[in-house]
């Protein structure tokens, strides 16, 4: 996807400043259309609030019109491969293309009753979710009052514009992605646990875990790139493997046979997907720490 | 099981003393028989190390014929119900009668082909054992040099020799049994942590894992009975998983949402049946570690 | 101190039984008195809750010479060696009788205006205390109200003769000690440190620190004897310095030179007396670890 | 002091570049006059390798002469204020111009017998050091064969060389620099522990501790600066203190009275100057964990 810097944008016509920015809420190019005239914008941040201020500014029908714009979760739109681009992207981010028959069923059910019951689709900012989480807050919110749902529905669609935002502009910082790492120390030797292999995956009540990361330490006991970033971490549960008795095996360590520890898990689950979730181990042969870091 | 004491061994007649001890080595009363001229025993370490002293200075063809007459392990003697009760309850123990017909399988070709190679069925001291370390241990084992194994299953019917006399002889403490513990202290309120729910299970390469113990720590953080006692610890991968999240919910500590713990796994291995493994969990609702602790 | 059982206590005349316990309460018998033809009591808790009802339903006029029959602490009559048997002991346990003279002049200081503003000398139970403690509680609590100090003295009458009772009486349980006690852990090599030297030291704002215990752990990591038991453990600062370098270097663990971690300090404070503060050392070369256990 | 860049020295005359680079050996301006006909250097590196070379090259007798030409540590030179500002400056970052009169004496002793035996002053890179690590070398020193400290002598010779280098030149990377710092992770809150006072004093087995700094955790939990940067770390035992009870009070944890942890030391010892010690502490009300990380 190609960029646009803020210099472009405030160069722009008011078509072409219209046009780059129609996508951001979902079939509704009018929120651009309408900030088009405020500009310039200091920075990302402006031209976002403006954009929100304009959809609060807006009527009732306006806004009923925003909501309904949006795609089912999951659902025949996007079965049938209608989906604008951004959404594709998004629900495929969360895993959402790859449903079971008995997964999709369910989906299906849900956003039958909730359209039923609050008169709009279920909204959801899915890049800040995993699957499992996705189902989670679609049993809760279906409950709440329509109002309430209406409020929250607006919320989730400007964390919606807000990371489509962040991705068109050059260097834009909104402060939305969080970021995932760990560090290998080895109490053992008394220094970084280099080399050590680990994998992360994303667990899941119903399914398999999914690896998402397969890496190894470096010199310095981290590994070389977090092992999410540049992106929310996703609100779910996450479980770090750590290959302990390998990685002491070639340190020439004596371990027991079998050894004490050999894969040490970690799981953990993320609930702000803005944060940074540093997650540790202090190993050694015969012990382990972890906790929350930063 | 009715018990013998020392006592009752030391007054019965020399029939009656062998016909008491003669399960111990299996179809092979002759060892019973020719201790019993040696009674008195001070202790049963005594009595024991004059059976395996009968064992090692009887002929070739007798100890020959001692290793013969074991069973295999998870073979067609055992399918078609004919062990000896001792035998029967020993496999048992490590699950060699709940095998699925793939393991069952693979258990009769190595069966085969050990007794092939060693002129001698394979013997293990199963109670000292999970399934994963049998089959381990049997492929390990296999390729050895047959003088090799014969010391091997020699030292292995000893070992056998020793847990059943040490189950029929009123206060036996021959040092047989190890210990697996746990503990769990709540540093986020610095008191031990009560009413933790946690489950103790084996795990395995190939299957579900199997549940073994399922409980709660008591006011002083421990579990009232040790998770494995009075017994050898099996040699294999275990794993404990601790109901943090709800122990701090019943104490009203705040929480993420998800909570960053929420049920926590501690994988381990045992590799010393007669060890005392004491693996506490030390625990904040953003922090744990563990350690082989005694 | 020759001991007395309960059934002596039941058995003996009513002369015999205020004899026995006629020290209980400072210079005043007539608690024993009264409680004699209440006998027989079921267990020591009994007998104590009867003697502090005594109190409680004595005239103010007698609850007030009760307090004023308590010596100054460190004060002219202990100087002057007129203390009962009873309060000499206590106030040495809490190191009254080695005060400097600056500190004797704070004391006498401090006895004066306490007397002048509350009419009764300062009562503290100094079994619980050590010498700092002393001196916060009787800089805070001079400031109380006149009826507030009255409760809180006769509180404290009611600890000392809880501990009298206590050392008085056959197997009494009253459940006024407290312990501490260590374990030292070795997670570079997987098991209990033995023969690890360590030293409890009392620390003071003030004084140099003061040894308490110098020892050795036993090969399950623990000291033979908690380092305190059998008695309230004294509300104060406490410092175990643990030789760790020395005990890696006669297992022959390569260190650095000089070693990262020598004398490991662990400096804590009791607020509980009758509390278990178990202060544990998990420790490697190059980490450790404490925390309050149990 | 200016600093000359690589350039300057290139172009500079042979007189301008033996005079700028004359102190890096003490006065033995030969050596840079040696390598001035060998420039252009690539980097400091290659500058330096090259002046250890000409003094590697050199007779027995200059090189003798270099040894000699350095001041006794602490000595009469240093007393009557004649040293070279380079030597002055080294012996006072250690501390060896605030000696109370006994230090004087043992370090006028320990010169002169090392001068008599060996022959030379004893040479030691004190920027690397401690007044008690100095000490322990002298001592440690004095008793080895004149041939060997000869070329001990030799060796601290280049690093005080290269030490002066890195100083004396615009952005030299000879990687002589060490790092000490820490980080203090809230594990009751889940989060870095910010504002929390702590100061690093220099122990000493003679003295009282030497503060060295007194700072405050920033909202990351590390200090703004580390604690010792930019320079080797003196071979030396320090401790940081930590003030726990005073920032879970600010946070309003409830914390017990006198709080189970408050000032907590962690003692440790550098013993490699140029390497990175990162000591940090994950706390809470009730435990503590420090490991020496990176």
């Amino acid at each position: 996807m190609s960029k646009f810097t803020l210099e472009a944008l405030r160069k722009a016509s008011a078509q072409e400043f219209a046009a780059a920015l129609g996508d951001i809420f979902e079939h509704s190019p009018w929120v651009a259309e309408r900030v088009a005239a405020k500009r310039p914008f200091a920075n990302v941040r402006a031209l976002l609030d403006a954009m929100t201020a304009a959809v609060n500014h807006a009527t009732l029908e306006e806004k009923t019109a925003l909501l309904r714009a949006h795609p089912d979760l999951a659902g025949k739109a996007a079965r049938a491969g209608v989906l604008t681009k951004d959404s594709s992207a998004e629900q495929g981010s969360a895993g959402l293309d790859r449903l079971s028959e008995v997964e999709y069923e369910a989906f299906q059910r849900l956003n039958t009753d909730y359209r039923q019951k609050h008169e709009i689709p279920f909204i959801l900012c899915v890049r800040r979710h995993t699957k499992g989480s996705i189902l989670k807050q679609f049993e809760r919110r279906i409950d709440n009052a329509p109002e309430r749902e209406f409020e929250t529905a607006l919320m989730e669609v400007f964390r919606i514009a807000a990371l489509r935002l962040d991705q068109k502009i050059e260097s834009a910082d909104l402060g939305l992605n969080g970021r995932l790492s760990t560090h290998v120390l080895d109490n053992h030797a008394g220094n970084p646990a280099a080399g050590m292999a680990l994998v992360l995956r994303e667990l899941s009540d119903h399914d398999a875990p999914r690896l998402l990361v397969n890496t190894r330490t470096n010199k310095d006991g981290r590994t070389d790139a977090p092992l999410i970033s540049d992106r929310p971490v996703p609100i779910g549960q996450y479980e770090i493997l750590f290959s302990v008795a390998d990685y002491y095996r070639t340190r020439s360590v004596p371990l027991a046979e079998p050894p004490f520890l050999d894969l040490v898990p970690i799981r953990f689950s993320v609930a702000e997907p803005e944060g940074h979730y540093h997650v540790p181990l202090l190993v050694t042969p015969w012990s382990y720490a972890t906790y929350r870091g930063s």
